[in-house]
């Protein structure tokens, strides 16, 4: 027993309310070491005779990564109060873990026990409840479509006429995006994430001028009012994206500090280290965003910066009723600006969404008073590595989406923001070496997992870019141009998370068998009614794999679930199913029907 | 190399800001397992030729438990951000340790790396400067000093004339306190907590009926004006204790659901789960206090109820200067309750302290933005379980602090509340089978140890008694029954603590030596300009510790501070010792002089 591998301590991910009479709780110990998990718990204050009163109920292992095995066990106590710890069993020894140490024995003094002292509804995570349901559509507004020729300036370059670049422009408004909007219905999406949409120099707009106005390259708050209308009649979600961490260079507040340097009012709104402050200096004598002297950091701990950069979150939802923030560089802006920044947007729209761009652990801003959500980079990384690039084992990748899983509580994962690419990455079908067959496989993770997943604007056409600038190409809208197949087979995806709890945010996720030699993986999604298998060979060759090390023997029933034409699906009964086989980059879906 | 036993997350204990520009990083790794370990790190956008550039820092083994070492660096980022790793090495293997994983090399992907995204001052754990240096007296009022025979009640029993019990009282009121606060300057105090003083019924006041009255037992609101400005007047700062998670019986609101049940205007205020409320019930249909029917568990998530608490917390510190609050069960009032009350008591005073009572584990409530402290329990089971009641090792002693030192970034540690005893346990002194000698190495420990000490009232002149009442005797003011050269003693400590900052809060601690056969301990406290060695003898017989186990080599002089008649302190140089003597209980102090 490798004692020293054991860990756990309340809070975090370890052990947390999942609602308002529900625990979850979770042992991490070396891998294989433990035969079986038990938690030995009670009520702090039950006591007969002297005897504290404890109950036993066995853990299950909820995943493995290369080093560790996960034990989870739910638990509703009667009064939202619990004091526990863990009884670990190999074929030799058992021993008890508790917050005190690990001991031969229970302990009996309670002081030793891990305590979970009173489970208080308002401190449960809680992200809105419609985003576990949302399918996301992310659209960069100069690229998406040019609805209103009279708002183009004389530089804007005919649509789709040239390779993207950092400075071009194309006329991509409001308008074009309205005018589009049934085809985002068609596709089945719910919700859309626009980068940003207020008044800035650039095509990509992070380097915001006014935080008050729309950049009237794509309209005026008239026609914003109408897409927002428009998308809340189709049923679909506006989500903006609020870059807080830092002001473009032509911010009037930082004009103003070059201006009149030390005798400026907003001298405090940045972090200047000295005067004059000089941005053309090597060494600059401010924060900015990396060393970007364009991108100054906003000093979020002064009270006026504050206090506008929160009439702005509150402005926005209120006058324009829009549904969620994605705010950029999230993690570099202090914790205390974004618990007073939820607190003002959720007084205004309690089932608001806010969204961090954080691409590391992201804990400390998923405890249910800051974030609701974080852009899922570790997921994205682990995927695209597997699936589109092929740098990863199929072991590996099991691991590491494991891991993830891990890495937070079950309802944060089910809120998370689950993006393949972005504005920020190479498109996937670059990723994926131009191999249609990855990307398909990539959709059909993407939107058969725990989360809310989110479509790159182009990417469900088949649109290729690279990195940044290369990944802003403007929509393709030539039907001739675009692969309706893959569209419809991405249709055809969000369609079967919509209608089947099981495929989609509405069950359990977990791997039951990844083959390095193979290079196969399978996955079940499960809840208390459906178990649906998902078997996936991410390899250029044929393979025939033996459903004994797929499917436990415990079902009655099982039903192929076929996509034909990448736009119906066939259901067709399996009987004596002892071997599958799949061709290169094929998947197949089997749903079964539990014995009793 | 046991990979599993590695463990790092960012933030909490693991990585957190010491100060506006100190991070401190924490590695734990399995006990023996490594040779040395090293943080690589860099600023994440400081890239030359495509290349990130990370420089390389040494890591010093800053602890060890039974199961783990702790390895510890400083480091102070230019620009406030970090990404990095760690290089562990044992004899036949380097290791690399990620956020991404364990490697085999250096990997090139920095999104693998552990992030510190910014250091942003606001987010600093910050307590009140004062805390660090406060020596903690704690008073249960109505046994401390009669001062007022006017305010007794005709149930008073004359002073110290019968043994506690749950229901008598003995008249201690303010005017008592006050009579008495040359005697706290003599021993030298510098802050009063006050068990609660709120209008109440029984002797211990827990059971509060109005938090913005006086209890009149204790005297006015004019006298305990009085006696804030005589206790700011001698230096010593005040602490009130609030009972928020739950109210007594006889609070009025609770009144007023016994009586007008449903149609109580009230009924929200408390966590009620049908009616009729009846605490009469042998299963109560409402929440409380572990099952006692007296105390109804306050609704902290009530709109009402948050105002009325947070116009107490205002209150007692706008009117009456107090200085601190002792929060009361506090872990079972919701997180959100917590940070708005830390809003509302800064506001009104910046630096006044917010203790919680909770006994277990406490991170979640200690990032900053609730308490400045905890009563630190795992310290006191720890010291009492060796000293006073001899149920640890040393090596389970050194093992039990060290691991209450790494649970906690070093900046909360520095506010710890740090308590021997209390009105909740038996006294010092019975605790240690009535052994004096031991309770003297309780004393140095507590009061040579990290954080803030607090001693319980009489402990300090020998007062004896069990658990709750036994611990809640009459203060002994008869100097013939006082022991007075324990008084001197504590005197003493509290003098060397406060005039060094090495035997103070001003070094930080590290168990140098543990025998279990010898049943001897040594620790150093140590800051850039001086190291103190404290050696203890925790057994009944003699013992001769041979110095080169205690003391490096790299030292030009030893002192030896002797405490004579528990009144002085001799400082002796010391030539050639190459052993060292304990009689039983004994201890000694050595200072180093560190060679160049």
């Amino acid at each position: 027993m490798i004692k020293e591998a054991i860990y756990h301590r309340p809070k975090n991910n370890f052990a947390y309310a999942y609602d308002a009479n529900t625990l979850h709780i979770i042992l991490q110990t070396k891998k294989n070491d433990m035969d079986s998990v038990s938690l030995v718990f009670g009520d702090p204050y039950d006591w007969k005779n002297e005897q504290w009163q404890t109950d036993t109920r066995e853990m299950l292992k909820s995943g493995s990564t290369s080093l560790h095995d996960y034990w989870f066990v739910e638990i509703k106590p009667e009064y939202h109060r619990m004091r526990y710890g863990f009884r670990c069993s190999d074929a030799t020894e058992t021993c008890f873990v508790t917050e005190g140490g690990i001991f031969g024995s229970l302990p009996s003094e309670i002081a030793n026990y891990f305590c979970f002292p009173y489970l208080n509804p308002i401190d449960v995570f809680h992200a809105p409840s419609w985003v576990k349901d949302t399918v996301w559509y992310q659209i960069f507004p100069e690229r998406f479509g040019n609805g209103d020729p009279a708002l183009d300036s004389e530089n804007t370059l005919p649509w789709g006429s040239k390779e993207p670049t950092p400075t071009n422009f194309f006329g991509g408004d409001f308008q074009g995006v309205i005018d589009h909007l049934d085809y985002l219905v068609e596709l089945g999406i719910s919700g859309v994430y626009f980068t940003p949409i207020f008044k800035a120099h650039s095509n990509h707009k992070y380097d915001t001028i006014d935080y008050m106005e729309i950049d009237p390259q794509f309209g005026d708050k008239e026609t914003f009012r109408r897409l927002v209308d428009e998308c809340h009649k189709r049923g679909i979600r506006i989500m903006l994206d609020a870059v807080f961490n830092h002001s473009g260079f032509y911010f009037p507040p930082f004009q103003d500090v070059l201006n009149k340097q030390e005798k400026s009012e907003y001298k405090d709104w940045f972090h200047l280290g000295g005067f004059p402050v000089e941005p053309e200096e090597e060494k600059l004598n401010y924060d900015t965003f990396g060393f970007v002297p364009s991108m100054p950091k906003l000093n979020t701990e002064n009270t006026q910066v504050k206090e506008y950069l929160l009439k702005v979150a509150r402005y926005w939802v209120e006058e324009f009723d829009i549904d969620g923030w994605r705010l950029d560089v999230a993690n570099e802006v202090d914790h205390t600006f974004w618990r007073e920044f939820r607190q003002t947007v959720k007084s205004v729209k309690p089932d608001a969404y806010i969204l961090g761009e954080i691409w590391h652990d992201s804990m400390p801003w998923l405890q249910g008073d800051q974030f609701d959500a974080v852009m899922n980079y570790p997921f994205t990384n682990g995927t695209i590595d597997f699936f589109a690039k092929k740098e990863l084992s199929a072991s590996d990748f099991a691991n590491s989406i494991t891991n993830v899983l891990h890495m937070y509580p079950a309802n944060v994962n089910e809120a998370a923001f689950n993006l393949l690419d972005s504005h920020d990455t190479p498109r996937l079908l670059t990723l994926a070496g131009g191999e249609l067959e990855r990307v398909k496989l990539l959709y059909l993770f993407q939107l058969s997992f725990v989360g809310t997943p989110c479509i790159y604007y182009g990417d469900e056409i088949g649109m290729a870019g690279g990195h940044d600038p290369g990944c802003r190409a403007c929509m393709e809208w030539d039907d001739q141009k675009q692969d309706t197949k893959l569209f419809q087979y991405v249709q055809m995806l969000i369609n079967l998370r919509k209608n089947n709890p099981a495929f989609g945010n509405g069950s359990k996720f977990r791997f039951i068998y990844s083959d390095d030699e193979q290079n196969c993986i399978a996955y079940e999604k499960f809840n208390s009614e459906h178990s649906l298998i998902f078997i996936i060979n991410n390899s250029e060759s044929t393979k025939l794999l033996s459903s004994k090390q797929l499917f436990s023997t415990n079902y009655e029933q099982i039903t192929e679930w076929m996509i034909a034409d990448g736009s119906t699906l066939n259901k067709k009964m399996k009987a004596n199913l002892s071997q599958i086989e799949l061709q290169r980059y094929e998947f197949r879906i089997f749903e079964l029907k539990q014995g009793q």
